[in-house]
């Protein structure tokens, strides 16, 4: 049986949601992943910080308020977000790492991972910045640091996409993927197959809260681009930059588009991709695409999310599942979990 | 860098395959999966059998007639099939079971797998008659004496399914799941909504060599009972025997039905499932459904398998891909040697 210390940097939806999941499932998972979790510290930029050695009551951290400097209301904690103390002092095994996304440099998010992985913390994170900007850099500071780095909910949240293809298909020789990577644009064609403008689409997809105030980042693919970055690296071990991608969205299509492809027997998708060329590097975009009605992604609709890879001995295999929310989103940090627990069991 | 030795017993499709992956791969293997195979063994009722403790030519058996007792053309080769000789003697370390499914007893590739699993050599098959019917007789077998028994082919091919839920979804809860997981009668409904009726799909599907001479196991759902045993025993930790799972076909479906369905935005399809009920238990069928098109298993049209796993963490969660295929079925003896091959190298 083991016991893995854990400090949550970042404490909106997603830390929240793991915070719930050990609140209400850790005694469960000692019988049946052989180990459970204890947080020793939490910090958020918002709500300030708080750390005990001994762990934290993590139903009172859910019950927590979302109030800035909501986390001097406890006892031992301050209004003051102290990130690198948390992170570096408080005694965990594991640094959870769910700030937001920040496509330009993914600060602070990258600083908060070189902090954990320098003081051979583990790291599990869901945010795309990091790894999209700073893949290379922060694999290799793990490695020299014998810590992991893992970023499975950096895709399709809890879907398991990254893991799938690294513990499942060895050997099938990966030489492309077609995903379907953000389930805000997707939710939007879904809608505008109904007959929707694009403006009206966007507008529903805003008031279910699918879509952000500005909706930029999901429509035009910026989004998926990252998640591109992440996989074509993973996958095919390219050595892509947010740069080499190119990347179009769905802002041009109208619903007239759609009604006459669905005549045609084909669905519009916003669809990232990247394909290994004759002359071994790797060729990645994201575009809107008319697909074929027999694609295997033509048929996800909604905000569901898919990725199917390209295989030399399988042909097409197709994952599909959530790409969202904040449960299935924690799970992704705790499947992170089972995965550095497996290792460091069989070592 | 590892070598393992390897037995094919039974050189039908599925071992040949095998045997063409070994002489066109096993160089790139040794660099990408860190081992390389060398076949010691072939044993096939049809053909007769050959051992060679120094290896035999891989490329050589490829290319070998399938006419009866054609391994007596080979130098040390006999028109007889020295089974258990083959698998005890043939200094194997892993035993790669490939004949036909029995459904009745699940004999004699039970016994194969005894002998195998008893000797101490390491199981890899794509037959659902030993895990259906022998399941857990045989994986206590392989617990006792120490080795792996490893059967992902014996659902969908080489699509990762087992392995999958396994390694990629322990904390999610699979509650159950439901699966396409029968080419041929998928494909029979897929042209069947094309207007052909029942008898003419199936009669297309014979002459395209999907279907078999007698179709029944296919159509009627007696195939995708013995997968269904298999993955509710695998994933929901059931102790299912296939007299267990109520089991109905597609027969019953006319052209007509199918239209309908159409009509109403559903597609029928010949679905294998099994949920854990509220007692523990498991309650696990075979039958026609008609599924909305929103549904993760309405898009899968012909050939093509897919398994829908339901879970408390992500709900749905879908994989799909090929059900068969020579080259697809190898690549799961492959992919079972390279779980063997971690799980040694991490001892």
């Amino acid at each position: 049986m083991s016991e893995y210390k854990i400090a949550l940097v970042g404490f909106g939806g997603v830390n929240r949601g793991l915070a719930q999941l050990i609140a209400e499932r850790n005694a469960a998972w000692q019988a049946e992943l052989g180990f459970s979790l204890k947080i020793v510290g939490v910090t958020d930029l918002f709500l300030g910080s708080i750390m005990n050695r001994d762990g934290l009551d993590a139903a009172q951290l859910v019950a927590l308020p979302a109030a800035k400097g909501a986390f001097a209301e406890l006892p031992g904690g301050t209004a003051e977000a102290f990130n690198e103390t948390i992170i570096k002092q408080s005694g965990a095994d594991i640094i959870a790492e769910a700030t937001f996304t920040n496509p330009v440099d993914g600060e602070p998010a990258a600083t908060f991972c070189r902090w954990a992985l320098e003081s051979g913390k583990h790291v599990v994170t869901t945010n795309k910045g990091p790894i999209a900007l700073h893949g290379t850099e922060l694999k290799a500071l793990a490695e020299r640091n014998g810590v992991a780095f893992e970023y499975e909910g950096s895709v399709m949240s809890g879907t398991p996409v990254i893991r799938m293809a690294r513990q499942t298909l060895p050997g099938a020789v990966i030489t492309g993927f077609e995903g379907i990577l953000n389930g805000t644009s997707n939710y939007v064609l879904t809608r505008m197959e109904e007959g929707l403008s694009f403006a009206d689409a966007v507008r529903q997809a805003q008031e279910l809260g699918y879509a952000e105030a500005d909706p930029t980042a999901d429509v035009e693919g910026f989004d998926v681009r990252l998640k591109v970055v992440i996989l074509a690296n993973e996958l095919l071990d390219a050595r892509l930059q947010v740069s080499d991608v190119r990347c179009s969205g769905i802002s041009g299509l109208s619903a007239a588009d759609l009604e006459q492809a669905r005549q045609a027997g084909a669905r519009w998708k916003l669809i990232g991709s990247a394909q290994r060329q004759a002359d071994g590097s790797v060729c990645a975009s994201v575009e809107a695409r008319r697909l074929d009605n027999g694609h295997p992604l033509a048929g996800i609709s909604g905000a569901t999310n898919a990725v199917s890879f390209n295989t030399e001995l399988l042909g097409a295999v197709t994952v599909s599942g959530p790409g969202a929310g904040r449960i299935e989103t924690a799970f992704a940090l705790l499947s992170d979990i089972v995965a550095i627990h497996t290792a460091h069991a069989q070592r």
